[in-house]
């Protein structure tokens, strides 16, 4: 059978676009790759894209010259992650501090990864993860 | 300011663990990383991770030696894409129509990249995405 190579897109779901948009901007440095009145997508890195999706806008699909895109939607508190490199948390801990941050909480995992989370404006629990928590990373 | 690596791990919310874990690994051929009563983690490709929880199940947070998992939750028909090869969408269409998993549309992109989507047995919206889709991929 077929493989796939990896996850591609990772979708949130957010109540002001805008809002959301200068968060993953100027707080995680992620930079835009297109933005539109439903959806922003931003480069995650390594070939990852973050998909923000203004609530409800997707609800209906949307149909355009290259095909038609189906319907989705989400609702509630989702949660996701990004991997950082070891050496970085620290530094990850200053700069959410300097930007206003707050850290929910933090492990410490068997393999020896380190993980702090904290909330988007949507109330979206993000994590950044150190290696050492599964297998493959 | 620090880096994040790449989306490391994506979140979908399931009413019923076990029938997702045999949708994900029988007809996407992912492996699981480990599976408890409220999450599932697979191994997407890459060191990326696709976690199943179970909804509601993690509404709560979880408390262990390690730390606390901050409280998250989802519901609603979701969207994520994976990476696939170029010369293999023929070979997915195919795989698909053997499992049973209808194309419930298809996209080409103004890149050159296609798309096809289908549903989980949650009703998440997944897409197959070959190169060409956005600038990092």
């Amino acid at each position: 059978m077929p493989q796939v190579r990896r996850v591609l897109e990772t979708a949130l779901y957010v109540e002001d676009l805008d809002r959301a948009v200068e968060f993953y901007e100027r707080v995680i440095g992620l930079g835009a790759l297109s933005r539109g009145d439903r959806l922003a997508a931003m480069d995650a890195g390594e070939g990852t894209v973050l998909l923000l999706f203004l609530r409800g806008a997707t609800a209906s699909g949307v149909s355009f010259e290259g095909g038609r895109i189906p319907p989705h939607d989400s609702a509630g508190p989702a949660h996701f992650a990004f991997a950082i490199a070891s050496g970085e948390l620290d530094s990850w801990r200053g700069h959410l501090a300097i930007e206003g941050v707050e850290i929910e909480s933090e492990v410490s995992w068997e393999r020896g990864g380190k993980s702090i989370y904290f909330r988007d404006p949507d109330g979206h629990s993000v994590e950044l993860a150190t290696p050492g928590i599964w297998r493959v990373f």
